[in-house]
């Protein structure tokens, strides 16, 4: 019986990545242009539930792309936003002040994430009543203040994403219900911001959950962090495999 | 194909459900006598996986043996451990003292659980080499106890059980990979104690994951506990839901 099981999901899986369609979208606000990607399984026709990819400090990479891929094999619209704009994709050096900027305007922060939302909501196969979101390191930041935001989603993971919040009343207005995956040893994220956190959370009376992976640092689901823990950031397999599965669940309770 | 899938897993469920064996199983230490609770599925004839389920406060009750067989029907063989002896069932006014005995008594309580694990471990339908041990409450506790007493399994986890250590270099001699349930809001479960757990975990570089429900307080699995979150002690329909799934995870990672 087990070993049927598995073949059925195997075949499900297969024949829905079989047929992933991939495509580069254009969107826009008053000022600004911005260059999204949406990917789907064609096999299903109906309206179908939507997730909203928040990439890492570097904008979209092929990195990013492949997360969008994975998850539209689960069966639902996958869309990364593009925070930055078109075009700007900073290298390493230049990230920590991109991010920054963001990290340190989180009205401009929410509007840019909003904007995502709200272009992957409108998509034709989207089911707009249904949507989720998760995002990783500066992305795991920016779904949690979609969340504070207010927005009508129903669900928020975030992956090794910083947790602190300049309006410590931020989470009064969450409606999502809010995942937060973390390592246990991340030296970015502050025991105090983890402890702050929670109490925003406990405080705003948010259906909350948050995983510590022990052995991980920051950036664990990421290959091109490397192996070495002793820099702070690092690929953590166990944990990129286990957050991962934490996240299905999660997305198949919710949605 | 999705609604394909959950139509064979509902049955998978049932038809396992339908052939659980339940035995009473009587089991000795040179001076005690100890009655334990085993279930498995009879349809599969090949050993298989073994978990150990241990047992609250209150020793082996009904809500124990419906946890028992709901592992069973997972497809392990599954086995409450009677760690207070025979017919030692005490009333919630006689438990603390009981409990407490074996908790102020590491030594004692590890080689009752190890008993335990031992009598699982040799039913002729267990693998030795693949053995798991789940524990609520007191039972949460038990379990990493026996973990840190070094026995040979693959994995441990505990539902909102007291992670306190009386020798900090306890986590030195695990072998087995911790998972910990907890509510996020239980006051029993001191911050104090949670922080010094981790740093067991972390200094004997222990493969571990902790799970913090929000809105949740102690006995959150345990339908007895009523729904008073002000009582310290109630129910969550989420939070049961939610860990018994990540325990099926870390079972089937693990197992």
């Amino acid at each position: 019986m087990m070993k049927f099981f598995f073949l059925i999901l195997t075949l499900g899986s297969f024949s829905a990545q079989a047929k992933l369609i991939k495509k580069t979208i254009e969107y826009r606000d008053d000022s600004n242009l911005f260059e999204g990607y949406l990917v789907y399984d064609n096999t299903i026709k109906s309206p179908r539930p939507g997730v909203l990819v928040v990439h890492n400090w570097l904008g979209i990479t092929d990195e990013t792309k492949a997360k969008v891929e994975a998850v539209a094999a689960l069966g639902y619209v996958a869309f990364a936003a593009d925070i930055y704009g078109k075009g700007v994709r900073p290298s390493k050096a230049e990230a920590g002040a991109i991010a920054g900027k963001f990290k340190g305007d989180r009205q401009l922060l929410r509007s840019r994430v909003n904007l995502g939302l709200q272009t992957l909501s409108t998509q034709k196969n989207v089911d707009p009543k249904n949507l989720a979101a998760i995002g990783y390191c500066f992305g795991g930041t920016t779904v949690i203040e979609l969340a504070r935001s207010g927005a009508d989603i129903k669900s928020v993971v975030s992956f090794h994403g910083g947790l602190d919040s300049p309006s410590p009343k931020g989470g009064n207005d969450i409606k999502a219900k809010i995942l937060a995956l973390a390592g246990a040893d991340d030296p970015f994220q502050k025991p105090e911001d983890l402890l702050a956190f929670q109490a925003e959370m406990r405080s705003s009376k948010v259906d909350w959950q948050m995983i510590q992976y022990g052995r991980a640092v920051h950036s664990f689901t990421e290959k091109g962090a490397g192996s070495d823990n002793s820099k702070g950031a690092a690929y953590n397999e166990s944990a990129d495999h286990r957050s991962w599965q934490a996240m299905k669940d999660f997305l198949k309770e919710t949605l």
